[in-house]
């Protein structure tokens, strides 16, 4: 295997470069054999990078970017007026050859609009999806795509996103076969638009695609399906919905323990003593959605991440460029559109 | 107030009509005041209302329908071969007068079909939505709406929606000038597609409304908004998707309570002692999701309610009809879509 190299745009997110570096030291640790190309601004990053003794470190490598997209920057502005921003620069030392994947928390549609404008889509692929894994309650993981890069889709490209989350939970859940499934209203055949039910019957009839038909909302943490497709409207609300709902969820608990010191002392008896099963459903792990179907791997972090959720983003960032994703995504591609002729 | 009839199917539903009867007797007993008609088959009704001493009770009518409608009836198929089943003679109930609203727990499909058809939209209602209202974070209530009426929706019958709940949220929940949002996968004007930027500025228009733009599912949960408008597969995938991490969440629970018996004692204690704040969030207070823009109060029970969860619809079907729900849609319809004129 070739090494590896990660580019990291430094300067996104809501938490500034510091976790950023942080987290980069510990991915310097985890794995001694993986360069890391660190796109920032020098001066900033500089002090950062010393106070993790990362400066002169061989695994890390400095890039100068002059400007920064900003949260609140309009994508199609941040391509055209930004073309020396910290994302951009990343996602360059992947055409040039010198990186093989990279991460950024930054502004999402700037990440998205930036990333297809300079890696393109694999061939044959129409469109780029964002995909994240899920916890479910087999003890393993589901992949739901698309989660926002296209608001609506047609048939044939929610299609290819079976097929393109199929490749990802195989190299990377490692599950043979994985079971694609679309998101509906329903789990009968009649049920949704015809986008959703043409879609389904092109997965039906792709011989080298385990499809098992629609799945409901209520399926999403099930693990009835290794692959979930929708589009980006549908995936976004529903994963954000979740994270409502979660959201709503602590912060009762919290007013709970928070009525009684009897309450938080047993939650701390019970929170050391099982955090083991509970561990593994942290959002942290999950950080790191993947832009999928372009010519490299780009992450996209979460803007509000910590250090530890940034380097889950990394970590997935090694994953995939390991396992040459888009190589295999392309193969796969190929090999199902071939089947049709 | 006229005296208020509610008629109930009470053949619908996984748990059959014994849950339905349990939940009456409750009901009869709250509401004294208030008469309900059971649509269902007399042979199988009577041992029940006996069981519960409601057979001779003034309160309770028995009306004899000889068909079922099962849950894996197609929807058109029950309307065309099941004119006698208990579900359209429930709804016929509200045509004739006798009752003002009613209650199933049956096949959704065929309570939206069967409603649609016996009772009519309201004049000038494009069409009928499944509305439910959630907790929020603020101690309120939230309305979301469509859950799967229609599984497309056009801008105009977005912007109906909106009004549609804003008066669910003034009447049912006594909120003034009810903060009426459009679900979207952001918060920008430029986010989603066609349809909910024309709906959004259909609602900014329209001086009698208070809408204030688009919100992500995030927000579900927060009290932010009011009401909150979308189409049907938007809706019914957030929801459901939302039970399934609640079901993910609880079942993680019980395999943690269940690893020790010290965990159970301390969470007997701990549930025991904060009921109360936990109390408003079970899902049982939220069964009964409105099939709202109707000429009547059609109410839906989840299909496995228990008989707490179908009192609760039953509630629900008491509040609406009396504050006449309908009626009052009727008129904010009209004065909204005259403003335009």
């Amino acid at each position: 295997m070739p090494e590896l190299n990660i580019a990291i745009d430094a300067m996104g997110g809501d938490n500034g470069p510091s976790i950023v570096i942080e987290a980069l030291e510990k991915a310097v640790h985890r794995y001694p054999d993986v360069k890391f190309t660190v796109v920032g601004h020098e001066q900033e990053l500089t002090p950062l990078l010393d106070k993790f003794n990362l400066s002169s470190h061989p695994s890390v490598n400095l890039v100068h970017a002059e400007q920064v997209i900003e949260m609140d920057d309009k994508p199609g502005q941040s391509l055209r007026s930004k073309p020396e921003s910290s994302m951009r620069v990343a996602l360059q030392t992947l055409t040039d050859g010198n990186c093989q994947a990279m991460v950024s928390g930054g502004n999402t549609g700037a990440l998205m609009t930036n990333a297809y404008f300079t890696l393109k889509t694999l061939p044959g692929v129409l469109r780029p999806a964002l995909m994240t894994a899920l916890p479910n309650q087999t003890g393993g993981k589901s992949y739901l795509l698309d989660l926002g890069a296209n608001a609506s889709c047609d048939s044939e490209t929610l299609f290819q996103f079976g097929v393109m989350g199929a490749v990802a939970a195989e190299y990377l859940s490692g599950v043979p076969a994985p079971k694609i499934s679309l998101l509906n209203m329903g789990e009968e055949d009649i049920k949704g638009n015809d986008v959703v039910r043409n879609a389904a019957a092109r997965l039906a009839q792709c011989e080298q695609l385990n499809y098992i038909g629609f799945i409901e909302g209520n399926h999403l943490f099930s693990g009835r399906a290794d692959v979930v497709v929708c589009d980006g409207f549908v995936g976004n609300v529903a994963l954000k919905s979740c994270e409502g709902l979660a959201t709503f969820i602590i912060d009762q608990m919290r007013d709970t323990l928070n009525s009684h010191w009897l309450y938080r002392f047993f939650f701390r008896f019970l929170q050391k003593r099982t955090h083991k099963s509970w561990d593994r459903l942290k959002p942290d792990h999950y950080n790191g959605a993947s832009l999928i179907g372009l010519r490299h791997v780009v992450i996209k972090s979460h803007g509000s991440a910590s250090a530890g959720a940034f380097y889950s983003a990394i970590q997935q960032a090694v994953a995939e460029a390991h396992e040459q994703l888009p190589e295999r995504i392309k193969h796969r591609v190929e090999a199902v559109l071939s089947e049709q002729l």
